[in-house]
């Protein structure tokens, strides 16, 4: 049995953590079944005695970290459809993973902070609260005043994704690799975690992503949308 | 006969172009030799009515544009080592030539224009300046006295690059791919454009790009380094 441990919000139906949501699509890109295990911010009952999800327990044997589960699965289930597509195509997607980890999600991170306190059970709020003011050098109050701003600068720091997914259907051609997954996960954590639309219609990351909504079922789509604080 | 047009500097011998570059490299990759074909700033006299450089010419059919020349040559000679490494690793790439057009080389062309002229013919530079100037916002001399704070501003801008080479040789994996010589090409452009060193000797990318200035026999690392203005 697979298990797989992942960030819930105060309402069960609520996933907004972008890391967890990579390995959610990465296992049904594989065709794998994971028993879904909700954690929350300030629990400390996770395998291996790792401190943040996801984590994956896979018939006991404990792997943390998405890029480490990601490369776990791939290299488990061969035989499920490829989550890279190869030597290179994977070492490629480094190179997007890691402008997802320090570009997009930082970027993002200031808009999608402000909506996020309805997800976090009080008894851990202020310890929250407190990192995430924090990281912002500012109180989520003045983050969110500077909201537009902030939406400037996303859409900025979004040009190279833009301009690929004006070109091709998916960051890893016809069809999506974890690199895609990776870049969505950053959508879902605005869509699921704040629930304020950053994306005009006639934006290519906006026909992508609701490509990626649809797939396997409507995974994600079915994701309870956020209600904007 | 395959024929390359690309751009020189008053010096015959200087070659700073950043999409030359990655076509020099890419051919090489693919094992193939082609006579290269000087061309200046100001001058008309490309094939096919271009009026930018990289061309190439193979056999009488005319390809422009560095990422047109590549795909072509993936296509046109099957035979030698691929430049990308199959369909996912290619739609990988052209986020990383997104990223590199759209990011990396705007963060160096403050660093690098100042110290172009040297390479440029004195009729060509009035307008050479003047669209440059245009582009920077500024005159030349007022981007060079704020070199430090592009410095801060490109170095920040290389972090996803740094991350990925602290843990893997290149850009494509183990061996170098297109995606690399896309990413070379832009440290050129200041190597040989400029001249300034720009990375220090423990930044991860300091090592790749010497790997890169060592291959195929040192055809990069043998071009003219710029002596800094």
């Amino acid at each position: 049995m697979i298990e797989l441990y992942e960030l819930a919000g105060q309402d069960p139906s609520a996933r907004f953590s972008p890391y967890c949501w990579r390995i959610r699509m990465a296992l049904a890109h594989k065709g794998l079944h994971a028993k879904l295990i909700p954690w929350h911010f300030g629990e400390r009952r996770l395998p291996g005695g790792n401190m943040q999800v996801p984590v994956l327990v896979d018939h006991g044997h404990v792997v943390a970290d998405s890029t480490a589960i990601a490369r776990y699965l791939e290299d488990a289930y061969p035989t499920g459809p490829s989550l890279f597509g190869g030597e290179n195509a994977e070492a490629h997607a480094n190179f997007i993973l890691a402008w997802t980890d320090q570009v997009l999600q930082p970027a993002l991170f200031p808009l999608v902070a402000p909506d996020l306190p309805q997800h976090i059970k009080p008894d851990a709020l202020p310890a929250w609260r407190a990192t995430r003011e924090e990281r912002l050098g500012m109180s989520l109050a003045e983050a969110a005043a500077r909201r537009e701003q902030y939406l400037a600068a996303a859409h900025a720091a979004m040009g190279p994704l833009r301009h690929v997914l004006a070109n091709q259907a998916f960051l890893g051609g016809s069809e999506p690799t974890y690199a895609d997954y990776t870049v969505f996960g950053a959508f879902q954590w605005v869509r699921c975690g704040s629930g304020r639309e950053i994306l005009a219609e006639d934006d290519p990351i906006f026909g992508w992503r609701d490509q990626l909504l649809d797939l396997f079922d409507g995974l994600a789509g079915d994701c309870k949308v956020a209600e904007a604080a």
